[in-house]
């Protein structure tokens, strides 16, 4: 089955999504105020809680099937030297995570998410963004739906992350192509360029944009000039999730950058059930995190992808929801109010 | 059996601690560069699993005894009206804490930590230091015994908290005479103060500061006259853990005053074995990390105290131990490296 037929059903969809439940914030609020512990205190603990009682529906909320999607996938404009690494640790990596020894699976195994794998065809790169589209509409769709499939049926909170030799560059094309802006500021050292090879990344983002321009109509073609089979996968989740009213935690620059695709023609509220996780080392997430409106909950200076900054902060929701579930009323300790 | 005899005994102790073991702390980051990430990709993580490893004297740390403190005391400055809640709410929180009704219950759980509550004579507040001093010298050794006693035989990791209505003002009046300054700087709304309120503590703290002045020379004296039992009871408990090389995860703006009252007479270095977990959102904390030349490791405007801050980060150190301890490495995982 698939999720997504074409550009305009997805604008469709984008356009009649379901919102948080008004009502269960409300009344997730006011149990943050009975809770002995003077009004506020718990500070962006208060807020996580409240923000997956909303988008759940329900006062006491809790992550029972969290579900942590991993796509990769490949870029054809790693021949122009954007990366420190060879395109194939793409595949050297998925091999990692389904053997177990990457960081995301003991990040994993820590904040109780099961891992999902999805390489999108390694084997056939995407085209150079620098000379020409990454992909065709149609196979910016597959990837959505490839996305979409992703998520267990009984999911109820969601990571995303991302793996791809080159989706640094990417990623920054797409921010140049949805954003506008210097694309000095979009690029970082990703893997670990020295400041020459973030100069040459700039350029090469540079020329993408000359040639495509800004996109800011619709999340397809945004993604089938500027990004990868792994980003267009990513957006494909996130949407799939809102339309399940699941709360998304977004990883960092890549996978927030990958999101913000569906915000084409200022959709912004389309992410209202995301928050990003960490503040990214890759300096264009700062700038990313502001355009969306959105404060990173942490900024550990991690750069590694592969959810592992959403998967992390995922342990801070679980302090978050323990607290909001399990702490007693001023009532039922029988503790004075100020 | 008593740690800790007098005044003199424990700048002794001060002045002949155990230190880092240095070869630890470089075959653990060796270890993190061959980790299957780009290096330093793991950001903070890295350094607070190298942290563990160092303090712990063992490549592979582990956390498996991992408890956390709470002491609680009472303030004769409360009578001063410096609180926004009455002094029943110290002996009615740890009847919370025992009953498992608290934050801190919720939060130990998340992170696997044990729960030690001492309540320190609560039915007697310590002097009103506005008035007069705090504890004799002989009070201050005996709560300072009482924190070094609560730590189990087995402890491999440390988290310090504490409960006590008014000990803002307390932890603001130490930090005046440990480092002078303007007491508007150290002082904060506490539990919840209107400025007004704000305004009438910082006065308070004033006329203790006036009336002691600084004592920058020695812990015990300044303990004396500026702080509380479990105050105390944290400075005994974290120099006693440094003692046997146990690594020390500080909450908030509280428990690093009382912590950084063992360093009188400039002895910074008696806190190497502890990180900041947090940043409060009492401004003095800001101020007092930067003082001790640490960087806390999440801010999410949490002010609770009772070790809150500290179990959430703990979480984040599992996180790090995860990653290091369990990744592969580049060899092991047949990954190219840059």
């Amino acid at each position: 089955m698939s999720s997504f037929d074409s550009s305009n059903h997805i604008i469709e969809i984008i356009d009649n999504l379901p919102n948080v439940s008004v009502a269960t914030l409300e009344i997730a609020r006011e149990r943050q105020a009975q809770l002995t512990k003077p009004p506020g205190s718990l500070g962006k603990l208060e807020d996580i809680a409240v923000w997956v009682a909303g988008w759940q529906g329900t006062v006491k909320p809790q992550i029972n099937n969290g579900q942590c999607l991993i796509f990769a996938g490949n870029h054809g404009v790693v021949a122009k030297g954007v990366s420190a690494f060879p395109i194939e640790v793409t595949t050297q990596m998925v091999m990692n995570f389904q053997a177990g020894g990457a960081a995301i699976n003991q990040l994993c195994r820590e904040a109780g998410l099961s891992l999902t794998v999805t390489p999108l065809q390694l084997d056939v790169p995407t085209g150079d963004i620098s000379e020409g589209i990454a992909m065709t509409p149609d196979e910016v769709i597959a990837a959505m739906n490839a996305g979409a499939d992703a998520l267990n049926d009984n999911c109820d909170y969601l990571v995303v992350g991302e793996m791809g030799i080159g989706n640094t560059t990417a990623a920054a094309a797409l921010m140049m192509g949805r954003f506008g802006g210097d694309a000095r500021r979009w690029v970082g050292p990703g893997t670990g360029l020295d400041d020459e090879g973030v100069t040459h990344k700039a350029k090469i983002v540079d020329q993408a944009f000359a040639r495509h321009g800004k996109l800011n109509g619709d999340p397809v073609s945004l993604l089938a000039h500027y990004s990868g089979r792994e980003l267009a996968a990513i957006a494909g989740a996130v949407l799939m999730a809102r339309m399940r009213s699941i709360p998304v935690m977004l990883d960092g620059f890549i996978s927030s950058a990958a999101a913000s695709a569906l915000t084409a023609g200022d959709r912004l509220s389309v992410l209202d059930h995301c928050e990003i996780s960490h503040l990214s080392s890759e300096p264009g997430h700062l700038l990313l995190a502001a355009a969306l409106g959105k404060q990173p909950i942490i900024d550990l200076n991690m750069r590694l992808g592969e959810g592992s900054g959403a998967a992390t902060a995922t342990l801070l929701v679980r302090a978050a929801l323990a607290t909001h579930n399990g702490m007693a009323t001023f009532a039922e300790a029988g503790v004075s109010k100020a």
